[in-house]
């Protein structure tokens, strides 16, 4: 398409008119070879966040975006392998637990995934909370971790969807980041470029999720769906609760603490719930299991010893220290710890949490800016959570402190400035809303 | 404001939020400086473009694009001096005429004006088409020619609205041209950085214009005088016809004739009726006339001669030729002409305008792109104008060719491509269709 005239194109999306596929592809062919500059996108950028996108014009960029790097047709390599996607949330470790318990029932896991940047934590931070343990594995190491571990978690390559790490870096400073369409064809060109056999999309609501509103999740999800069609990846998303923090912890060190404790059957009901459900639908979807058989393995494979087996064979397959299995205090520790009392007796009704995700992030736990260090021992457990009846004085979370030095009274004031109590418990909320294919 | 949140504000500008003032003036003196990159501009700009912006945002913006430079206070300077703006279309001459005209009357004039592009005419190239005219005063020759003539036509030195220049280059790649509030700033940032003590619009509308509908145009003159809210210069707009071409010559060369056949009281009707109705109303703005003052004054200054004397003087002050006032010879003259002959016997229903400035421009009498070369003797004559009875036979006009070659036959079918003519004249349109203050 020799003859794509920018200005003109540009001018019809401003307009709300819908941009021919052979278009979309050539701009994105372009700008990624840098022969359309940055203003130019950006303000197609803006275009699509105010006006849309036709489900045919998103599916475009997905695809698009996808082909602008390597193919990893990862499903015609193996015979059945699964990749999951959680737009994240604060204490979600569901990737972690999820992986060698699917493996365990001989699915395998193959998923790239993302460090923390906001509020959000990210599992690969999470997973380098381990001695020794390598995120960033080649192709190579990422089939032969596959071949003997049946699950891999490593970060993204240079060559998966070029086109995304360029716009999305463009998107971060014009304020284009929320925008479905946009939002979409990102996640999804990483996720179709990779061809695994079927994905399973952990979309998040509530007060800690990136789409707060049940209606928005549940678009985004549609459009995640929507953007994979035809794509030969079969995809089925599940919108779960992030009202309140996932599980007890939330940091690194502590949350890769809390999965070794699921794996051996002593997790916290709501991370065990979520991360079943999600384990169900993949041994479904491999259809190598029915509803019923799917959740008797899963069970068996917790019961057995043999999920938690298969963790230890996954973080040694990676380079990393497996005896953290056995013996939690190989892992970074805090230096300090506060303990937050309860101020009154009651309930506590609401979590902010989304706040609660900032004040793990201020104290090292996350990111602000791309290029700050995490602090692995820093974090909270929140030893008390939404619905829980209280007493005054009772120890309802504790504060991790990590290399950094903290004022003991701010952070238990900062703590409970995003904590409501009342005399009565909330509402109870489901913890897996609903499942779209 | 040390504290602009760039990425903050995209976003709210996105969503349709409007922004504040300071961030407005902050963020347009930072791109101006260099500190904000183009690809957040261009997001803004994009933005603009689809969310529009209130009244407050427009006259900010204006005024924070006016404050990017040079601020002439040329009403502080001047008892009183009058300021004048087209829209620009299709053999508009009517600054050539007012000018001269009205500083006979004894109200100066003092006109930065701007070159052709796309369909539209420029007032700077026609004057150019007069030997040795210096149409690039410095600020001290721009005082001097008032001194002198009375009236001055210069092209914007580098100095006015340094932000205008920047911004508007930059609409020009990105497909946000077509935004009534960044037309607005472009055209009243300008104006007013000039500060004249009056600003007579002329809002152009039809097929010719840069606005084709008659509700569009009137919304742009509406948003041309709300930006100028506050500023100390006096604004009116008049919304005149565009539908057909004014008067009988587009070009250059030929428009200067026709320039100075209007000022010798044998101009065409319509060049005279539109030119009078916004002499009129700078001389009631200048406070020592009223309507019917005015009318008898412009009258007087054109039966007397002292128009015409004063355009002489004028094209003296500015290093022009004086002499082809009375001797058209010394003007650049067309190498050949092509006449053009009406298919048939009737009326001539329509021109379309835009199409009849593109043919004029293909001719080599404006430019596609900013660095084309003006030949100044190409243009056409409309013989037979919009409304005329036409014999099958009878010449309806010449195509004037200046330097370059053209295939005679293929410019006639050309030219006829974009005139109608049917069995009955057309409905009537007026000249003058509205005032507004």
């Amino acid at each position: 398409m020799a003859d794509l005239n920018v200005y003109e194109l540009l001018n019809r999306k401003r307009r709300g008119a819908p941009l021919d596929p052979r278009e979309i592809e050539t701009f994105i062919d372009r700008y990624t070879r840098g022969e359309i500059p940055d203003y130019q996108m950006s303000a197609l950028l803006m275009s699509i966040a105010i006006n849309g996108m036709t489900a045919e014009e998103m599916a475009t960029l997905t695809q698009a975006m996808l082909r602008s790097g390597e193919q990893w047709h990862l499903r015609d390599e193996y015979d059945f392998i699964a990749d999951k996607h959680s737009t994240g949330g604060v204490g979600d470790k569901v990737s972690l637990v999820l992986s060698p318990w699917v493996a365990a029932c001989g699915i395998k896991i193959g998923m790239l995934s993302g460090r923390g940047l906001g509020h959000t934590g990210g599992t690969l931070d999470k997973l380098e909370a381990i001695p020794r343990f390598n995120a960033r594995l080649s192709r190579e190491q990422f089939d032969r971790t596959v071949a003997e571990a049946g699950c891999v978690i490593s970060t993204s390559t240079e060559g998966i969807a070029p086109a995304d790490k360029k716009i999305y870096a463009l998107r971060d400073v014009t304020g284009t980041v929320e925008s479905l369409p946009l939002i979409t064809a990102s996640i999804m060109s990483k996720k179709l470029a990779m061809g695994a056999s079927a994905l399973i999309l952990d979309v998040k609501t509530g007060s800690g999720a990136f789409m707060r509103k049940y209606q928005d999740s549940k678009a985004l999800a549609q459009s995640l769906i929507a953007a994979a069609a035809g794509s030969g990846t079969r995809v089925e998303a599940l919108i779960t609760d992030m009202d309140r923090p996932l599980g007890i912890a939330a940091g690194n060190a502590n949350e890769i603490i809390e999965t070794i404790d699921c794996l051996k059957g002593r997790g916290p009901e709501d991370v065990m719930a979520v991360t079943r459900a999600q384990g169900e639908r993949l041994l479904v979807m491999s259809g190598r299991y029915d509803a019923a058989s799917a959740r008797a393995a899963l069970d068996d494979a917790l019961a057995s010893g043999r999920a938690l087996e298969q963790a230890r064979q996954w973080i040694a397959a990676q380079g990393g220290d497996a005896e953290i299995v056995d013996d939690y205090s190989r892992l970074p520790q805090p230096k300090t710890t506060i303990e937050v009392k309860s101020p009154c007796s009651g309930f506590i009704t609401h979590i902010d949490t989304y706040q609660a995700g900032m004040f793990t992030v201020d104290l090292g736990a996350g990111r602000k800016k791309a290029d700050d260090q995490i602090d692995y021992a820093a974090g909270v457990m929140f030893d008390r959570r939404t619905g829980d009846e209280v007493r005054a004085g009772e120890v309802i979370a504790r504060i991790q402190l990590g290399s950094g030095k903290r004022d003991a009274e701010e952070q238990r004031a900062r703590f409970l400035a995003f904590v409501e109590f009342g005399d009565a418990p909330p509402e109870r909320r489901a913890l897996v809303h609903e499942r779209l294919t």
